[in-house]
């Protein structure tokens, strides 16, 4: 079996994704993970079972004795929510996720409080909380860290799993596995995802959520995707490469309209300014036609789904939000149940979860 | 049955307070609030269910059996404390009633972390919270917003009950809840609380918590209300004009110790300099002759009660700290478990909680 | 029986270290504590039963059984943790101690939401906290404030047990006694502590962990101590007349080497900087020979231990991080266990945890 204390550190870190995921996972060849690290450690077979497990949870609670039972699975265990790049929305989504399972939990969720660790190296930081702790839940500005620290705590003498959520501009794989989850909801009744289009609209360029998201659906068979964005905040070249590679049917355009009209799914996106090169930028940018609102409703399938990671700003109006096509509310539940169900699966829950007789 | 499904925003916005309360009921004409918005929701009856539940409550905690039941009453439910304008003490006395119901809390309480949710609209805020928890406990600057946010969570697809602790300037109806419970436990083995003279004293002009307890006040017989206050920032108007309309007796003075001698409550208030018009307004105020100290208290009815919202400056000495008929340290305390009888009243725990065997 | 109520604060505050110490105990003449104020509270006798049932709930702590046990015996009971100078590793130590022993918390921690608390006094804040929860644990950069607190409550209606997590520049017990608690585990099955050599490095001047963990080693037999620091940071006079005066034996140079060769453990502390009078005072020290390196470590006994409170800045090079004999972040770990113990202590629970079937 593929082991993080069997690779240094240097050599884990030059393997392509592909090559890293054995080294993350809970038992050999099982695929469920031990350290959720990015979105591509999830193949289709680990999609599905994390979907079905997330359902069967969200079954589970609907009734008080089902809810109390759920809330003993992980009652001995504590997790450390460590978000030194705050986010209130990610935050209360796990937290709601780890309280659905009984673990307690600790945080640091502020920047300043998290400076306080400033003066020590982010080893240490992350030993301290392993100190503490039974899972460190990490949020970072920083690149790469979730998996320096997964590295770091598998070869120390306290190893604990790292979920990451969030790090740099790169990776945010529960954002990923919940707009998965979503869509396999969307059309689980309906036949499937498998031979949907699904359309990509707003920032493409800049939005980690489109890159992780496309990368998923490339698991399911004849998904096409559609990328409407202004040529500015076009998807990236290496979105598209992988598309190409893998033979997938794509297109790229700025015709929302007649998006919409051929597509099973819409997914709306917001205008990522923060990551302006020059203040401004993306204000002389012509955002007009990206945007979903009454009309673009009209045009979207009777069966359709409109899905946004929030939060918005104006890319869909309120008039859709109470349109049973509008995804988006389920959507931040459904972060919820397969973060639970993700946590879950990391400490050997799946069998009993499923099993049990709730 | 009144529901806010069937009325828009706006008509219900310009509704009477009194036209209000029948859409804020759990249950048609029972009068137990689902959302709890505004000190004039609760009449008499209802004010002496919840003061008899928190006795309940309180009595059942003090077993080590008792307070094991009572949490588990709400084990399987979480609320949201979302204060966008912070106050610790507020925060933790809900907190508190929360854990002693057993459930699991999220948070949002500084200026800093709720500074990522200005981007978004309060709606989409509150949706995002009603993702994940099954109650918001919020307290904002904003007047209205608390109002406003029930109507819109009555009519989404998740429908979970607002809890208003404090919105702008108007209102705070726990606060006036657990004042009124200070009274009425003060004077429950002496006759109760028809028929007292309560005297208001300080800031009568700005204090919110004067305004709803004097309405409060109202609910029970014959209680005369004293107003005694610098002439700037004596008893607004409008308070005072509910109390002739509805013929109760009342007196506005600037002669503290005249007011203590006839009183059976005396409740103090601290000046709001935090909203003053110009800087330094109140400082110009002679506040000298409304202060509590060893002579007022020497002219206090034996059992007369001594009560504060708390914090103090320094309108109530010391010196009166340890006197039997301080009530501002109990009254801290009843705030805690007023608060959990209204969240135990707000999911239907009123009956079984009465009922239960400890 | 000592009691807080029979004594005035200005007379308690007078008394020495060795005369409160009855007055802050649980039962009389027990020795464990009711309020943990100072780290010369606790004799060997009491250091041992603290040490003995920090083993027995890591041992109970170990099987699922075990833990949902410990979450139990202090399920009906609330911690706040009131820091006022914020320190999230002590912080989340303590939180995780309480969770361990299942009781819920509640928290201030940072500078923003504390200031609110500056209108007030303290005794009035700490009272306010007292209504909600059943003991504080506190941190404050304010010198004296935990034992004025702790007088504070006894003597008010609703005692409730204070825990100094650390209070100005000198008195943080709960790291003096994971000191000792590492300590003692570094050679419980090696002979124990007493007789051995003990060398602390570092800034001794201002570090307060030296100060009571190098009090605390007189509690044992025969342990020679030796501080090995640049001349200006060098041990105060006070902490040797101690030493002196109890007929200890101890050394004072500025030859680690040397003192590594000879010594059982070694305690290396970082330069603290922050308390330095003028700006950039300590980094004009040459504190280059103060480090402990490979070669350090290549003189250290093979059954020697290296210990450090943490964190760290380059005191310790991460060459030693992986050797058995760096207990470091054992010694994080061990926190948890004995403030844990030391929890479990102040509310009576010694017998039965130590009694108890798991």
């Amino acid at each position: 079996m593929a082991k993080l204390t069997d690779i240094s550190r240097e050599d884990f870190s030059r393997l392509s994704l592909e090559a890293k995921r054995p080294y993350l996972e809970r038992c050999e060849g099982d695929g469920l993970p031990y350290h959720t690290l990015f979105a591509q450690q999830f193949d289709r077979g680990i999609l599905e079972r994390l979907c079905t497990l997330a359902n069967r949870i969200r079954f589970i609670n609907k009734s008080r004795e089902g809810a109390l039972y759920l809330k003993t699975v992980l009652a001995h265990k504590r997790a450390m929510l460590y978000f030194s790049q705050p986010s209130s929305r990610t935050f209360l989504s796990h937290l709601a996720a780890c309280q659905i399972l009984g673990m307690t939990t600790g945080s640091v969720r502020d920047a300043a409080t998290s400076s306080e660790f400033k003066g020590e190296s982010h080893e240490d930081s992350i030993r301290t909380f392993s100190s503490y702790f039974d899972m460190i839940i990490m949020r970072s500005p920083e690149q790469g860290l979730a998996e320096r620290m997964a590295w770091e705590l598998s070869n120390s003498s306290r190893p604990i799993p790292i979920l990451n959520a969030g790090s740099g501009k790169d990776q945010h794989p529960t954002q990923a596995l919940l707009d998965i989850y979503t869509l396999v909801r969307s059309f689980e009744t309906k036949g499937g995802l498998d031979g949907r289009t699904v359309t990509f609209c707003g920032d493409l360029m800049r939005g980690r959520t489109v890159r992780s998201l496309s990368y998923l659906l490339t698991n399911f068979r004849d998904v096409k995707q559609i990328f409407v964005a202004p040529q500015e905040l076009q998807v990236p070249a290496d979105v598209v490469m992988i598309l190409a590679k893998k033979g997938i049917d794509f297109e790229v355009t700025d015709d929302l309209k007649s998006a919409v009209k051929v597509s099973d799914a819409v997914y709306m996106t917001r205008i990522q300014d923060e990551w302006d090169s020059s203040k401004g930028a993306s204000a002389r940018i012509d955002t007009s036609k990206f945007k979903f609102g009454a009309e673009e409703l009209s045009l979207l399938k009777k069966d359709g789904a409109l899905l946004h990671p929030l939060p918005r700003r104006d890319e869909i109006a309120t008039c859709c939000d109470r349109d049973p096509r509008a995804m988006y509310w389920r959507q931040m539940r459904n972060g919820m149940w397969i973060r639970a169900a993700l946590i879950a699966a990391t400490f050997g829950l799946e069998k009993p979860i499923m099993d049990c007789g709730y």
